[in-house]
């Protein structure tokens, strides 16, 4: 399981179960692999706690290894924030592919970059990510980390301004449309609970539906997401 | 002007011309204009460093006060996120009463509150603070914030259910929707920028025509808020 010869590992590595939280099924994958079980521990740790109530030795606790060969992955917790935001960035980067691919108008391709963006996040990270403080981030890292945010923000505007074109989404600011959808799915992380009734499908399936149907010029009446169309009009 | 007796000031004190961010004009409430002083300085700092890249040393050189003036209104960290959620609290309830006034229907109502309420929390305190880490609380001050936001969510819940009932709200899912409202006004602390070209005003009023017309039954197909009415649909 351990044969790459690149990756010393300690004794308590070899002969403990169940470590790296069981992600670590191949043997070329093993480093992004164990990046992505050390991101999944962290965003949720820190979404529960804020980044600082989650150390590297919670971390590291969580995942079943010992503090030193974490740190063979991160070095200090804004590392910790910093890989965080890289793989929301890029969950979000890749489904807005997907949603470029499937989707024939602008408002399309959002909706379907937003919700499987939405299902992944929580499937992968438990929560969106993003909503971590990038604040504490600095120097280098920092930089890159908003440039990747720009390229995302700006995907996005594009997005909106294709859907004006093509008569899929109303005259409005593009850039606080787009503000308005991405905070509309990113406070999940403030209220979501993965252990609750609500599937990450469906969560993400009526946010979303719901959040775009701002956009919409002439939009159903009804909507059809799941949640909201067996929600009773009573109180 | 600090004639109140019950306020022991240090010499530097009452020398320093500018201090506590000149936010003392009167005499009976000084203790309350310092605390909001300090929650507004508060907000700020942590807005653009995240809680923990903003110390009591910042807030109190901010203010220009000694760090010992300081202690006398917050003992730690926690006290300051503590107060910045409450003052933002006590805002965003304050703005529901007025909405609840001022308009005819559900999404009236919540229109209102959150227009005031947004533009108050950028006038008063930079950013929308409810954005903080608020799981680094602890304790009493933990349990009393949470109850207190829950109070205001469940609120908003009620308006949403009251806006079902007259029509003036499409059927969904009322915790989804007030979450996806919430969201997507919090989300203005990861990108306005106060000393840019857009008023609060502006900003308010765009956000919330955009995020409420999600719950409309059958919105009108033109935005009528400045930033939106004013851009073009090209790229």
């Amino acid at each position: 399981m351990f044969a790459d010869p690149t990756v010393t590992l300690e004794p308590e590595l070899r002969e403990r179960p169940g470590m790296w939280a069981d992600a670590i099924p191949g043997r070329d994958e093993q480093q992004a692999l164990k990046r992505k079980a050390i991101v999944r521990a962290a965003a949720r740790l820190m979404s529960r706690r804020g980044s600082h109530g989650a150390t590297l030795d919670d971390v590291a606790d969580r995942l079943g290894v010992s503090k030193a060969a974490l740190y063979r992955y991160v070095s200090n917790k804004n590392d910790l924030i910093l890989a965080c935001h890289e793989e929301a960035l890029a969950i979000a980067e890749r489904c807005l592919d997907h949603g470029e691919e499937k989707g024939a108008t602008g408002l399309e391709k959002i909706r379907l970059g937003l919700r499987s963006y939405l299902v992944e996040m929580i499937r992968e990270l438990g929560v969106p990510a993003l909503i971590l403080e990038e604040n504490v981030l600095q120097g280098d890292a920092a930089e890159r980390n908003y440039a990747n945010r720009d390229t995302y923000e700006q995907r996005m505007r594009r997005l909106v301004a294709e859907g004006q074109r093509d008569g899929s989404i109303v005259q409005s600011e593009p850039k606080i449309a787009v503000f308005m959808l991405l905070g509309s799915i990113h406070w999940l992380a403030k209220w979501y609970c993965p252990d609750g009734d609500w599937q990450p499908e469906q969560v993400a399936d009526a946010i979303v539906e719901l959040a775009t149907r701002a956009l919409e010029p002439s939009p159903a009446e009804r909507l059809s997401a799941e949640l909201h169309a067996g929600a009773g009009t009573g109180p």
